[in-house]
Order: structure tokens, then sequence, then C-alpha cells
């Protein structure tokens, strides 16, 4: 029997949690007290190293080394050390990851840079379950240029992309949880010479992620959910080595120019991937990233990867238990989902129980399983609370049906 | 006589800065003891509100309240209510002005919404001495769609947009401090439906800029500068009323969204400017940012624009008596450039002092004259620190001569 089939009490999740190799990583991380936050795939919290790093960086690089910080606190290659921090949990080797932009700027980058060297008909597909932005950054872009944009059936990216073009996917769906199969999909887009940009978003950082094994080239991802980077955090973009010397980027700025301060009125593009980089990063932001990704060091992405799954599966069993109704999207990533006619307010009355998940329109109850700070009491106590919400129907109270501005 | 000619000694310069309505801004800044610091145009120093609202938003803001800040603490309206703070600085209403990505991100979201309808030729423009970015950003933008990019003679500007399309133009050069006149620009614009776009990254917060009176319609700037809102600190993007909502971003984010949160595939821009809102904007970059701005409340730009300009005379009188060659570009904005052959060194030689300017290749000194922490008497001990240097001829040594990364 697995870890959370054991589990049948309270005391069976402390038991497993005392035997826990990831629950001296706990302590890095800044929770309010007597909270249970299952919102880390939307939001990671704050780590004391991250938010030593800023402090470090905001009061003294800046307020003491000013413009001469570029140099003397290296903010001038930070964006490259710091997406050298997240290369080995994607992956890839530590030279060809760069911190820059978002996301969705990130993906207008690649996709615009990959069409012209993809084979077969040039054409942008994304599927139409994919998060939004990621269809409206295809769509934008067959707009502003000859390539036509095409919105594909869900599921369906891996047959098309074998015909050429770009393909932008999810490694996991931020809805459903459902994770794809990287491999299958890189050997369809071998037959046509199409390129895939993978969106890690909700990939990096709680499943084992890896690109070069898997043949894939290019691929963006956040740093603000499962990386704990901050509130947009700025994003990372990768390009495999074997490509990115040929990537034109359609947004030159002068950081991704070799040369940035001779001032060239001619652009030419940096070596490998830093050419992606666009207008001056966000050294604040860039900096508390920079210590977030500290907890990751001398962790094993595989580790955190089956206790995400443990917390997961512990939740998923008890769900089924009562009665609730468990999104199964077959290979899961790092959330769960329930669905719930009543999951908005239900989700505000476990927030007034200090234990937080998000809603997501019309029906789904998302619950993010962080294994370094989460422990299985607290997916127990969790669906504890559930289950009394649930049966009391202490949910249907008109402060819990209030909609905020962000849900 | 206006003030600076007025100084014939430091115990003149002493008494003006005993005079100076903005001597109390001073206090606002933390600013490393017995530095002069004339670099503002290059990275603003930090302000002690900046520093404290960056505290707040991520040892409070984030760490306790986690993604529930996007409400509690206004995270989902701050680009908004930071752009808010900038525009009376620009002399456009509240509503028009988002923070959000860099500089060279925004000019290519305003050219590329901008050129489909601009009257004429549709070309996108550019001068051939404007900051690289903003040539860099032209050319990739013809290179991807229809659009001719044509980079244009210095100072052809005015004449070629009556011609139609957009003219991407600084408002101040980066390196020679001209100040170009906008009303004659949008006027000739208006001849052939062109559409300007102005960067003010050099010009916001130290001279007086007023869009709307002169008729200007869409802008972009620089917020770590003169606005002092931390190092790459997030951009600002403009675009008039009866204009913004007929602007089609290329780079349509959720954040652009009219209604982000419902996650619809389909995408639906936000009312105004808002639209240009792409991925999550950094938000401990654009709280310091935020609390930076705070410095200007209550004072009066066109105070700030009279003695940066009476500094830069004093500057500018004491290199002329000394025999430097200083750069006159007529109408001047923020900063002083001087040449020397021996540029770099020189530059060397006065850090070493603690009086810090900046260098742009081949031989230019640059001088920035940020007034809300700048007392004359700094300018005054600047020149004799030069004068000294150059005599002297101190500056000519080994370690004066070596090359940083960032110069």
């Amino acid at each position: 029997m697995t870890g959370p089939a054991r589990i049948q009490s309270r005391a069976d999740a402390e038991a497993l949690d005392r035997a826990d190799p990831l629950s001296a990583a706990r302590d890095a991380f800044k929770l309010p007290p007597d909270t249970i936050y299952l919102v880390g795939h939307s939001l990671g919290p704050a780590t004391h190293t991250s938010l030593q790093r800023l402090q470090q960086a905001a009061g003294d690089e800046w307020s003491n080394g000013l413009v001469g910080a570029w140099n003397s606190a290296g903010w001038i290659d930070l964006a490259k050390a710091v997406g050298a921090k997240i290369a080995p949990l994607i992956g890839v080797a530590s030279d060809n990851v760069l911190i820059a932009d978002s996301v969705s700027v990130n993906l207008f980058k690649l996709a615009a840079a990959a069409l012209p060297l993809s084979g077969g008909e040039q054409h942008i597909r994304v599927e139409e379950n994919e998060f939004p932005t990621d269809q409206y950054i295809g769509e934008a872009l067959g707009q502003l240029t000859d390539h036509p944009f095409r919105r594909i059936a869900a599921g369906t990216g891996e047959t098309e992309i074998a015909r050429g073009g770009v393909l932008i996917k999810s490694l996991v769906n931020y809805r459903t949880s459902e994770v794809y199969d990287m491999t299958a999909h890189e050997r369809a887009a071998r037959q046509g010479n199409g390129l895939i940009i993978w969106d890690l978003s909700h990939a990096t950082g709680i499943i084992n992620v890896d690109l070069a094994s898997a043949g894939a080239k290019l691929a963006v991802g956040c740093t603000y959910k499962y990386l704990n980077g901050g509130p947009g955090a700025p994003a990372f973009i990768y390009a495999a080595p074997d490509m990115a010397g040929r990537l034109q980027t359609p947004l030159p700025g002068w950081m991704g120019h070799a040369a940035p301060f001779d001032f060239s009125r001619s652009y030419t593009p940096a070596e490998g991937i830093q050419r992606f980089a666009a207008g001056t990063p966000p050294i604040l932001s860039l900096s508390a990233l920079d210590g977030a990704l500290d907890v990751f060091s001398g962790v094993d992405i595989r580790d955190i990867q089956a206790k995400s799954s443990a917390l997961g599966d512990l939740c998923q069993r008890r769900a089924d238990a009562m009665g609730i109704n468990v999104v199964d999207p077959g290979q899961r990533g790092g959330h769960v989902c329930l669905t719930h006619a009543s999951g908005y307010p239900i989700v505000q009355a476990l927030a007034a129980r200090n234990i937080f998940a998000d809603f997501r329109t019309p029906d789904t109850i998302r619950l993010g399983f962080s294994p370094l700070f989460l422990r299985y009491v607290d997916i127990w106590d969790t669906m504890d609370a559930l289950k009394d919400i649930l049966r009391s129907g202490s949910w249907d109270q008109p402060e819990f049906h209030r909609r905020a501005k962000v849900t």
C-alpha cells in the first residue's frame, strides 16, 4: 500500500509527516499561523530567504550601490543567474534559461521566432482548453503576421503538430491538472518539423520536467506559482542550445543586444537565450525570485512530485468517500479539482476557517499541493473541514456568496 | 540675474540651497553619506517611502495576505493606481496611464496598435539618433508585419510624420539632452494623420510634460530614472481617451481582458488603457515604484524643471570657464553632457571621490540634475573636483582605465 492509502486517521497523517524527508523545508516558509494554504498553484507563499534577498537588493544594493550595482551586485547577469537555478527543475543545462518579462510576452517572443523555422503550413495552433492568454497571444500573432491561427479541439495538438507549424501547449492543464505526454508530442512534432512551445507554468517546481530527454526545444513558464517567486515575479524562457542562435526575437530590446552599452543603432542579438531579454528586468522582483529558488537547492524534484502526488491522492480518496465529484485527468499534476454547484461559497467557507483553496468558474474548487510547506495532516484537516461544511450546510450564508473582484 | 549666474563661490551656492523651496525633499531619499549622485537620469536613488512600501508589499501583503492580497491589498488595480500618480507629471487625466512591462515592450504594443489607425503610408519611422531600443523595436515590427520601417535622419521626424504612419520620438534625447517641440511635431502629424509615440523616458519627472495641451495621443516612459522607481521598475504606457478604445494590442494577455477571471477563450479588451496590460505585473517592483512616486506629491513639476535647469546652468557655466566642451542642445532636459577624449577615466576618477556621473561611448560624460535630492553646493563641489582632476591629471591612472561590464 502506498502512503496515503494507509492513512485512516489524523494520527496516521502525523506519522507520515514525521517520516517525510521534505518536512524540514516547511521552516523555510513564512506562513501565517494556523493557516492551510492550498493555493500554491496560483501564488506561492514567501520564504524567509526570498524576503531577505529582496531586502538586500533594495536596502543595500540599490540604496548603497546605486547605479554601480549593475556591476557590483551583478544585476547585469542576474536574469541568467536566476534562470540557471530553474534549469535543473526542467531538465536542461544551466546556461539556456533566462528570466524575462511575463509568460504572455515570452510566448509571443518564442512563437514569432519559431514560426519561420517550422516546417509545413507554419500555422500557429492552440487547443481551446488552454489557459486563455496562450490562446489570445496565438491569435494576436496570427492577426499581426501572415501565419494563420488555429484554435483546435482539446487533445488534438499531438495530431495537428505533425503537420508542421507551431503549437503552444501546456504540460499541465491549468484547470484539469492533466499532465500531457511531452515525449509523444515531440515525436509527433518531428514528423512535420513542427515546433512546440511548452507552457510549464503549472508544472515547474511540482513535477519532474525533463525537456532535454523529451527532445523539447522551446518553453516558457511562470515563477510565482510552485516556484514561490512572489506576486507577478518575472517569467522564464528556454530555447534549446541547438536552436537559440537561429531564433530572431520580435522584441529586440537593448538588454538582448550582444553589446548593450555600445548603444549601436543596429541590433546584433546576444548569444543564446540572452537575446530574448528585451527591456531592463525588474531587479527587485527578480531578486525575490532569486532568494525563493534557494528552497529547491538540494531537494530532488522527484521527491517533490512523489509527495505532491501522495497529498493529492489523500485528498481524492477522502473526497470520493464523501461523494464529492473529483475531476480525474488520468496523469495528474500538482493540483486536484473538485466540482460542486456551490463551489464558490464552499471555498469562502473554507477560507473562514483559514483553509485557502481557489475557485474557477463555473464550479471548480482547485486545491494545490505544494509539498515543501504542506503536511499530510493539513490535507486530513482540510477534508475534515470540507466534510463538516457540506454536512452542516454552513457554506450557505450570504457572506460566502459575495463575489470578490479576484476569484 | 538668474540664480546660478549669481553663484560666484561655495557660500553663494549654500545660500541658494537655504532659499530653495525643494530643499526638504532631499530628506525623503536614502543616499549614502558624502555622496554626490549625478546619475538620477539612469537610476534614481531609493526613497524611504519606496523602501517602506516595498517592505509592506513583501513582508505583509504577500507574506500574510497570500493570494487574497489581489483583493485585500488592491494588487489587481495597482498598475492603474500607480499610473494615476504619474498622470499629473505628464499632463493627462489620471485614468489613462497604466504601469506595464518595459519601455521596449510598450513601444511595440503602441506602435503595432497605432499603425492600422494612422494615415498615409503607414510606415514606422525612428530617427537614427534615438535610443537604440526604439530603433530595434521599430525595425522588428516592420519585419514582422507589412509596415515598412524607416530609419530616418536625426531631426527629420517632424517633417516625415506629416506623410502619415507612426513616428517613435523621444521628448528628450538620451544623449544630447535636447528637448524637442512636442506641439510642433503634433501639428505636423495632424497634416497626414500620422501618429507619434512619445518616449518620455528622459523627460518624466524632470521637465514639465503636457501631453494633452500639445495634442499628443500616445506615450511610453521609464520609471526608474527621474521617477526613482527602483532598478528595472516597470514602465508606463499612455493612450489618449479618444483613442485608447480603438487600439488593438498585439500582446493580449489575461490582465488586459475585460473580465480576466471569466477565463474566456476569446479575448475582449478591457476599457481604455487597461487593455495594454499583458501578463501579471511584478507587484514587488510595482510597489516600490508606488512608494517612490509619493515624493512628487505636492511638488510642482515646474519647480523641479526650474531648479534642474539652474543646476545644469551652474555646471555648464563652470565647465565653460574651465575650457571643457559642453554639448549645447539648445533647449535642454535634465542632464548636461560634457565631452572629453578621456571621458571614461575622468568619470572613474570622480567616482573615486564619491561623485557619480556616467559615461557614454565614445567621449560623453553625462551629469544628471535631479533637483529633489541635489543641492547647488553639490554641483559647485563637483565642478571643483573636476577642475582638480583635470589640472592634476590624476585621472590618468591604470585603475581608472579599467572597463566595467556596465559603463
